[in-house]
């Protein structure tokens, strides 16, 4: 309750009584604690404090745009300009078996799409794609900026993980959120991910945003919400924004697991590999082609992409870019120079029926139990490990068949996965009803709201 | 949305997560979480982030009261059970010119009621008994806890500052919540306020909770609120807690500043003085009286604690404790001994008619730019320094009548200070419809409410 006579503009401390008494921050305000952060000037304590206050009382847009802008500006953004072609990122809100981003890189670069991905680890049940990539044997996720744009220009993709010149604000928040539950709060997932996304120097994005058991965003309503928010916020700092609702309450495709889901990413890009998995990466390269300008439709973007993966180019784009990053391309023709497990187990159904629905959390889960994820930050991830997946929802199963196979080099952790493993199934008598769509909704331009 | 398997009891990010998303913690996770920060072992951003969390959805009942005994077990809790009189203390929630902790001491201790009082320094616009009693040369407020105790057997009352000894939690927590914007929470007021008092060792504790202008609670609902709230975490932990509303929408007699409150102390100890403050010193009495189990009713007690003024034995109670405590008592008969500001300066009314209201805490705010509190906690305190209200609320004054003297050290300061004080009368031509009690509301034994 004392009053300092301050010389500074703002004292964190009347910003944060603000935001706890529900009134709108001025952009303002809202750098100078951004700024402040960044710079060690302004303690943790108090931006916990804060970032508690927006969990609990919210942002409006224009806050949440000048959050993100902060953020985005307390680092470098990348410049390429020089680049020609058109930048377009496609960013995931994590799931089970998601390796569409493997496909979509090389599938739009080879569109003539120049894609600069900045990527992620997992985070808790989900996956990530720098630990799949980096189950290819030498594959290099930490280039320098200057390598990073040497392989984007030479082969119109890269993919790396997060350097310390981008957004800086945002690893230091995230890290913070992390041990003081302010993670979920929508304003802040769309700051933290917009800020590094734009920080990318891209012309577009195209957002994947999970909704389902398996999804961060259980709720449609919420994955909706989160969606808006970004589309509106990439809008209000001048960039082409467009998000796709998709399913996530099964595992995408059948296999989860860092060298799993690289086996399971080329052979989409071979033309093969599973319907729904095949048909979200079509349909996401598909609007990075709209996106990058080189389709008018999406219907287009989607014959072209379905011509480039027949034709063989899509594929050797991403051996192209395997090479480049370090990596052995020599994975793609030969899977067994992959990481391998050293045993599998069978988790088999116990009765006959249809496979209604499946608890798709607990999968990821189980694959974190094998090791194919981390419990805590510091861990190291088995790149063999995994699940592949039998039965999806609606397929018909026998007693005793096999649901799963998991690929393990624990049998401590083997038996975990599969107790969880096994108590995720849900068999009825009858096929279930409804099929979920994959595609929920496509958000392309929000009304204007505050 | 990584979860560590830890061995702890609890995490302190999970009680931080329960509390966000508005539930009840358990006595179990709250003390865990005040030792941790006790100890030092949790830090300061999770109990910041925890703290706004409770700021924003607030605390049952239960949870108060665990927060507060975990608080007060913090530290040591004084025994003073081998006094054989009972222990009462009386605590204000802060004001403008209540002086009434320096005549209720000696009072309630001149009809035998044992009052150890451990107070606080100004805060913001209300002042500080400790230094209202510092302006009294040589008084030491530091006492140790056996000096304490030595004061207390002799003469019935003692009156220190808090000691490094009690509720260390309740210390650090204040300096957390005073730059975190988590002041205002009234169940962080609450558990503050009676942790403190309840390691007094004492038996029973009347609540001086001030409403109006001048107070922290300006609303009687929210005064109400956190007396109700007092009062049943003081009956939940075994102690006979009474709470008296009472008006702080002006100032609480005439003098508002530290020296010119010991005079008008003294004042009412020696039978004279403002009516208000008079009224007040003696229901207040009387209800210490009445906890103290020296009367058996308020007016018995009134009645009882007029004539221990008329007698002289509650003036003669004040001048054994000031020399108990190396205080100079020769300022009770000469004045001139407190310390003496070097300049006066008029405030004169620039129309005639009826002081309809004043803001009052503007008033507690012109004292401490005068110097008289402290703008920074570091601030030096200026005792003899403040301001003289020649007119009350409901008086008549006529144009260019004084309604105010201010006295000071400092021109430049007292230049600030008269503008301020300037604009807080409202005169109106007609006297005001309706004169606010003194006592608002009496709160005994609050219904049972979560």
């Amino acid at each position: 309750m004392n009053t300092p006579t301050s010389l500074q503009a703002f004292r964190a401390v009347d910003v944060i009584r603000k935001k706890r008494d529900g009134r709108e921050l001025t952009r303002a305000e809202i750098e100078a604690l951004v700024n402040g952060y960044t710079k060690g000037e302004t303690p943790d304590y108090q931006v916990s404090a804060w970032l508690m206050a927006v969990v609990l009382r919210g942002m409006s847009r224009p806050e949440t745009a000048a959050l993100t802008d902060a953020m985005l500006r307390s680092g470098e953004v990348l410049d390429l300009s020089a680049l020609p072609a058109k930048k377009v990122d496609k960013h995931s809100t994590g799931g089970v078996g998601d390796k569409t981003s493997l496909v979509l890189a090389p599938l739009a670069a080879a569109a003539g799409v120049a894609v600069p991905m900045i990527s992620g680890r997992g985070l808790g049940h989900t996956g990530g794609t720098l630990d799949k990539l980096e189950a290819i044997p030498g594959f290099n996720v930490n280039l320098p900026v200057a390598g990073f744009r040497r392989v984007l220009e030479t082969c119109g993709c890269a993919m790396i993980g997060q350097t310390a010149e981008i957004a800086p604000a945002d690893r230091k928040l995230y890290a913070l959120r992390d041990v003081t539950g302010t993670v979920e709060s929508p304003y802040l997932i769309c700051a933290s991910i917009m800020s590094k996304k734009l920080a990318e120097g891209i012309d577009a994005l195209l957002l994947d945003v999970k909704t389902g058991s398996g999804a961060f965003m259980k709720s449609e309503k919420d994955a909706v919400f989160l969606a808006e928010l970004m589309v509106e916020t990439g809008e209000r700092m001048g960039k082409q924004v467009v998000a796709l609702i998709t399913d996530m309450d099964q595992p995408l495709g059948n296999m989860i697991g860092n060298a799993l889901e690289v086996i399971e990413g080329v052979d989409i890009l071979r033309g093969q590999g599973p319907a729904d998995l095949r048909d979200l990466c079509l349909e996401l390269a598909a609007w990075m082609l709209h996106l990058g300008g080189v389709s008018k439709t999406i219907e287009d973007g989607k014959r072209r992409s379905a011509q480039l993966i027949s034709s063989g180019a899509a594929l050797e784009k991403f051996r192209q870019m395997i090479e480049l990053q370090d990596g052995d391309p020599r994975v793609i023709d030969d899977a067994k120079r992959l990481p391998q497990a050293q045993h599998t187990l069978q988790v088999r159904s116990a009765k006959a029926g249809y496979l209604s629905s499946m608890q798709c959390e607990q999968i990821g889960t189980a694959c974190v139990i094998l090791g194919g994820g981390r419990e805590r930050k510091e861990d190291s991830v088995d790149p063999a490990v995994g699940i592949v997946l039998h039965k999806k929802v609606g397929d018909q199963v026998s007693a005793g068949e096999p649901l799963a196979t998991i690929y393990y080099n624990g049998e401590a952790r083997a038996q975990r996965a599969k107790l969880l493993i096994e108590a995720i199934y849900e068999i009825s008598d009858v096929p279930p009803a409804r099929k979920r769509p994959l595609i929920h909704k496509i958000i392309q331009k929000s009304a204007e709201k505050i």
